[in-house]
């Protein structure tokens, strides 16, 4: 079997992992990509690294045949694009944040709009395959995780889950190449503006804030607070995110790393790595994995996670792919 | 005596270094600068790194009263803004290239537009420091030299006026960091597609072909054809030339290093350098300096040239402070 | 009047930092640059980017006639180096870490070595210039402030003297360019180790949290722990440290930046940020200022601090020279 | 059909390279990985971005089985390593310089040793992939060939077999990533001295030189004198050839098209890029591909040819399996 697959959005950096990953899946064949500025282009036309001579069509569905749909477009246009008769149709993976937040108040106070589908929302499984691997393989429509919420979570779901530390005490300091901004012409994504310089945004208010926040609370059974700061690195790929909590109780890295290897030991994206090895954002670079490490600071009584992914990969276009290999129930790690 | 200077389109990476060097200039008090979009704002509201507080001001100087203004418009800006008028009130060094080119159809060619000012193109005075000397002391308007321009004119003068090379076999191969594209938000400048890339563009076909094949023709006392390709170095400041000529006679090394001390022995800001010590772009970074060597390949009997310089300073503002120090009989290296 | 000065250890980065300073300093003359490695060479020889053609010297200082005496070397060299006869003739300003402990205990624990001279450890000024202004300018020996210490220090001074914070829960997560870790032949060091990579290191036992521990300590009057991590960012200079702190009580924005300017009004490097405007490491980038700005994060209760310098100069050989001005009366910002 | 293949020297860039193409042709088992430092130590141990457990053998291959061994060693090794006896266990691609060079006497002139194994130089294939498929497939032993060589030779090949170039005319003038450097601890290739830097080096005195000169001067049947410069650019991988000749002959675009489609058009590898695309680093880089494309400036009646590959795929790793490809039988681009 060999799925036909197409892409909205195939323009921007994670559209050009998807055709990246998608072109050399063996199960897959790209028919269809969509663009608003570029129909009728052939895509190695526009980006000659590829060999894909495909051509770009409009967004208008209604003759396409697919067995999935990738988004990847701007956040606000799937919420009204996609709708029950597109799902009978094919399967969605959406790599926007249409529908990653259950509470739709949420895009109200951080995407400043108000959400037209709420029926979909409560239907939409969240795109995180580790978490939700069951809920993916039979869903319609997937909602992808993003990039430093994938990072947080998986570094964090196991000690939250065991409550092993104190939920009040959780501080994630994320740090991300450029390419997590788009491919949008701003000056503040200049290369000079970028090199050699290194800042901090969105403090206290960045959007990924609340979708972190309501999967760590599903996994504690309780309401979580976290503080999330992103940073950016004049780097093109990768997040690495520093997290700190008080330990609940007395522990040892023996009994931590049990806990971790008892949520991720058949998981073939997470690399728990060992001793003194932490994850750089360079093991992960091009790659679908997720690395983690920690440190018990005695001194301190604190935990000290540090988690890597490659944004576009993991924290993007090939946990899509990883997603789509549950649905279609091929091996998870098909493709890589 | 302290000159009141300003500055018309401060807002770009030309314009900012201009404030920096006027700003500590002993010589100078900046107090106008023009910008089209931030009228109103203090310059350090919008560059947090300078503590310039001045308010941008409107593009209309009938109110301004300044000694010297230094132009860093856009090309076809100053064309029409700058008129024997204003001239009689103050001095203008022009940033762009709109004074530069004497042969009034190389606009037309490489810059597409009508030059409406003939008369002040025949005024205004080439702003190479090194070559035009006395005439920027007596200048009302100074054309200051391009970056690719500067590095490569002052790299290959004292062998073209020498005729110690064949002429008709020059080929300048540059190579220039990213801010000479300027602070336009572009795709093509953004970090991602800059950064871990190096690629050739204007092949054949580059604005300062003309410029360079003027100013040496000019040298050699007769028409010039250069080849000059220009490439993009995944970093922010810094223009490399490695340029090539077939040897005209024989020559060692010692006779040519004689050739570039006659003609720049007395220059502040050139260094020749000794030995097998070539140029690299951090040795001029941030600073004045043209560094030029050369290398006679006995082998091929050609000789290569390598010179560099930072094209914000050197290639555009340093030089245009230089060229202000002359119009003012000051020292030429003051404010370095 | 005109110092002389000199340096040993000229030749890593921190060295060629304080030679440029120096070298435009309008009070100092650089007179002597000691080397192990290249006694006889000019310095320009080795660093073509310089005018300098002072001859490197060797470390031997008994025919060296100087005023102030700048040691860049590595740690565990002053400690023995520097005594009392030859702080008789001469002031000393080191950069290494051997006197800036005032727990003998710490150099064992994190620098592994026994200090052989408590009595100078007990003299020598810590050289945090804003801290210690009066201090330094009686100082005979200054032990000149690390880098992330000065920029987590400064960041947190007036909070933690005001104790406005709860003290136990200070949380700095610091990032550092590259030139932090020295000019030694590293292959963690390399180009294609540390471009697009970005990686937490010592983490819970880098040598300046005892030196931040000692320091925060005595503002606030009582023995303090903090968390401190340090990570790589793929590029030259800069420091950012983001800091997290639970608040001890109910305080806005204009309260807090009170209590900043309070500490800080008079001081000509710090510059408060205002509003939401947060430091970049380019603000900084080859200055002298240390950029503050905080964040009250209501929904956590957690005050997040936000500070850079350029480990370089503010963190390294500009706070050096600024303690030399201290230490001579001149204008603290003498020669910036 | 698996091969048993085998890598000497896998610790360096190119070693890396080489796991990471062969961990994943479909073709091949790593069997063994040899070295002199790291001998009981796991691959991933070592570079954790890697999932190959493979422990590291000695050099000694006595009780070794391979069908092919890879050698990515230092110049000066594999000369004497290699031998008639250890060519009968297994074919040998090495990816030195010590057997691409026919005449002996470049050996000593631009390598400084002299080589003790006449014979097997004379054996040897040298190692593009492109020019030499035939022999390729019959070879014991592959020279296979350098970085800049491949990119030069590969952009030059069509025009000087055909002579429609002046060829005491050709310019090469080269620009790679550092990766081309090697993992060597050196400070000219620590992050602070490359990064923000860009220079040429070897001028007229590159080891790459002869050996692109002998490969084009059997492809004129002539002997050839070509100007080669190479310079450094802060990137990890990828070269940039900028190629100069004077045209021996009237020549337009679509002459030229069928000249080099005459000879590449059946070659996977190589993609000649259309109407005004010209070759960046980006589209190549992680990949086997040598992009093409030229210019013909009518001014100047030059050819200008720009070439890309990347250093570490098409420039040696990559070739280095299609290489293999050849000799086992397997489709030449099997396992990219």
């Amino acid at each position: 079997m060999e799925l036909k697959v197409g892409i909205l959005g195939a323009s921007g950096y994670v559209g050009n992992e998807l055709v990246k990953i998608l072109s050399k899946h063996p199960k897959t064949k790209l028919t269809y990509i969509g663009s608003k500025n570029n129909v009728g282009q052939s895509y190695n036309a526009l980006y000659p690294h590829s060999n894909l001579s495909l051509q770009f069509a409009s967004e208008d569905l209604s003759e396409v045949e697919l067995d999935v749909l990738f988004m990847a477009t701007p956040h606000e246009f799937s919420a009204s694009f996609i709708n029950d008769a597109l799902l009978k149709r094919m399967k969605i993976i959406d790599l926007s944040a249409d529908f990653r937040l259950k509470n739709l108040r949420n895009y109200e106070l951080y995407y400043h709009f108000s959400h037209p589908n709420e029926k979909l929302v409560k239907e939409a499984v969240y795109g995180l395959s580790e978490l939700y691997c069951e809920e993916i393989k039979k869903a319609r429509l997937v909602a992808n995780a993003g990039c430093y919420t994938t990072c947080s979570i998986l570094s964090l779901y196991p000690v939250v889950k065991e409550k092993v530390i104190d939920l009040s005490s959780i501080i994630i300091d994320a740090k991300s190449g450029v390419s997590g901004a788009g491919r949008g012409a701003k000056i503040e994504n200049l290369f000079c503006e970028v090199n050699e310089n290194f800042k901090a945004y969105a403090i206290a208010s960045h959007r990924h804030t609340p979708e972190i926040e309501e999967q760590l609370s599903l996994a504690a059974n309780e309401e979580l607070k976290i503080q999330f700061t992103p940073h950016l690195v004049p780097m093109q790929r990768g997040i690495l995110a520093s997290i700190y909590a008080n330990l609940a109780c007395d522990l040892d890295e023996g009994e931590l790393r049990k806990i971790y290897e008892k949520y991720y030991q058949n998981k073939p994206f997470i690399r728990l790595l060992s001793g003194k090895i932490y994850p750089q954002t360079h093991f992960v670079s091009h790659s679908n994995f997720m690395d983690i490490n920690f440190c018990i600071d005695k001194r301190t009584k604190r935990l000290i996670i540090i988690g890597a992914l490659d944004n576009l990969v993991k924290g993007a276009a090939g946990q899509a792919v990883q997603n789509m290999n549950l649905m279609f129930d091929f091996d998870e790690n098909l493709g890589f």
